[in-house]
């Protein structure tokens, strides 16, 4: 029996051309104006921790091995030709793309729809490559835009807490 | 190019031995109590308007292709071992029952909950069937409890309008 | 006893300067670049049908109270000042928000975050209103949002049916 | 501006008769059966963990001070009503727990459903008091059960860890 590790999630992340950098990249510029001084490198550490919990390396393992299984034309019909040709109104990619932004907690769902829509970075990479290839993308566009929302969340919670622990030590 | 239909989705149910039938039953046990008068057929209706909902029929194919592609072997593990073991750990089967018991609304989700922990009915058959043969049924029973559990939110909500109606139509 | 209706909360918008009219001006520029020939009056209808949901009526209602009750200084802190203040890391606007986004569908939920995040029409004009005067409008910005995404998802679903409908008649 | 903190949010529950040792326990009960040797103190571990996060303390702060609010009639009709009477068809307190049992993560949402429907122990207690006195308790019950369902879920997969690393260092 194996299991989902953060290791063979990176590695399938890595077959779908996905990179913890890219993602973070997408979640830094989204969040840079807002906290001083923030670094990609702590972005990445964001997106890592992420990637180690459990729940959201199972989400990442489903959304990745639908879009493998419809480039490999192993799905039944109609699924295959919805997932193949990323068609606008089935949403299921957007499920897992919710459930990996919810992780973190709600903030990231606005966060995910916005990158999402404008196709931000990796995000309109991958979906322009879907359109214009073979390979078929269709869910791992929102698995990249999950992940960023969950990691500029993960940011901005993190670093209004210093915020709040810094005003107490004033006021007291 | 194919797209879902209420016809594909319910041969693709009853490939996974899955009926109208069967879901209605468990949705009629949880609301015959409240609902003075209600009939399967009724639930049964509840539950044919339910998966004439394009949300859920890509939810529904998604999750019995998934089943399906587990039971020939086709997924990579890990991913291979967490949908044929049907592991307990392994929540995606939840992130997709939760859509779908969403799809009529919240009041959904804590029934979907309640019949899948209590494997009431066919979700209990499925879930046996998993476990004691070569089936994988991991998608399978989530399918049914939420489809069961829309459809008794569906008809609580149906009946209650009417008494609403009814207490209004007094009141003037 | 009183329950929600569709004239009780379009009141209760009213009474936050929230219109119909606006709500489907966002979703209309939303989708008509996608849906030849649409009309603000067809979105105008689909924002009156989601409305017309209990589990829609129920959630404006709740936020919409929150905000009153957060002007009029009813809260206890922390409470009254995350909802006065509209504290950035205040998540549970966006719960309502995306509660009433997927009662259509997922795809709501993307549309939802994107509108939110790029404070498009009257959720921009509420949101700096909430920021320049004693208005509270936490919840009223997201509620906007979410019911536009909505009815955006709604249009598009509706308008693809007929071609799904259109391309069935001309294969046969 | 005061936030809303682990002490704050402590004090709050203790005010609607809510405690960690209360919410341990019906997690407990749900999982001593799975993982051996599980004592109460670990579970209340888990519980005090979730309400750190800040996403749930808000998320319960909003649950009970409209279920405060209602107790002291400074709703409007026809939410004070809905939430005063704990409307069977009035959904926001399911939202709201959804919210809180997949801050852990998607098994949250079956584990809260299940002990939301079958009211386990403190939930049952304020079911029947939010009955049969003048205490409001529709979200205060949906808190309590999400809660144990998320320190369910947190004591399952913090178990199941533990066994996978043993595994694997069993194989080397
Ligand atoms: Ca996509
Ligand atoms: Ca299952
Ligand atoms: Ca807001
Ligand atoms: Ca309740």
């Amino acid at each position: 029996m194996q299991y989902a590790t953060y290791d063979n999630t990176i590695k399938k992340l890595a077959q779908h051309h996905i990179t913890v950098t890219d993602i973070a990249q997408i979640a830094y510029d989204n969040e840079q104006s807002y906290v001083a001084g923030l670094t990609l490198a702590q972005v990445e550490a964001a997106v890592e921790s992420i990637l180690h919990k459990r729940v959201v390396q199972h989400q990442v393992w489903v959304g990745l091995e639908l879009d493998r299984l419809a480039e490999e034309h192993l799905l039944e019909a109609p699924l295959q030709d919805l997932v193949e040709h990323d068609d606008g109104l089935f949403g299921v990619d957007e499920t897992i793309g919710t459930a990996i932004a919810m992780s973190f907690d709600t903030i990231g769902v606005t966060n995910y729809g916005y990158i999402d829509k404008l196709k931000v970075g990796l995000v309109g990479e991958l979906d322009r490559k879907g359109k214009t290839s073979e390979a078929v993308t269709t869910f791992a566009d929102d698995i990249v835009g999950a992940l960023a929302a969950a990691a500029a969340s993960k940011v901005a919670h993190k670093f209004a807490a210093g915020m709040v622990e810094n005003q107490s030590r004033i006021r007291n």
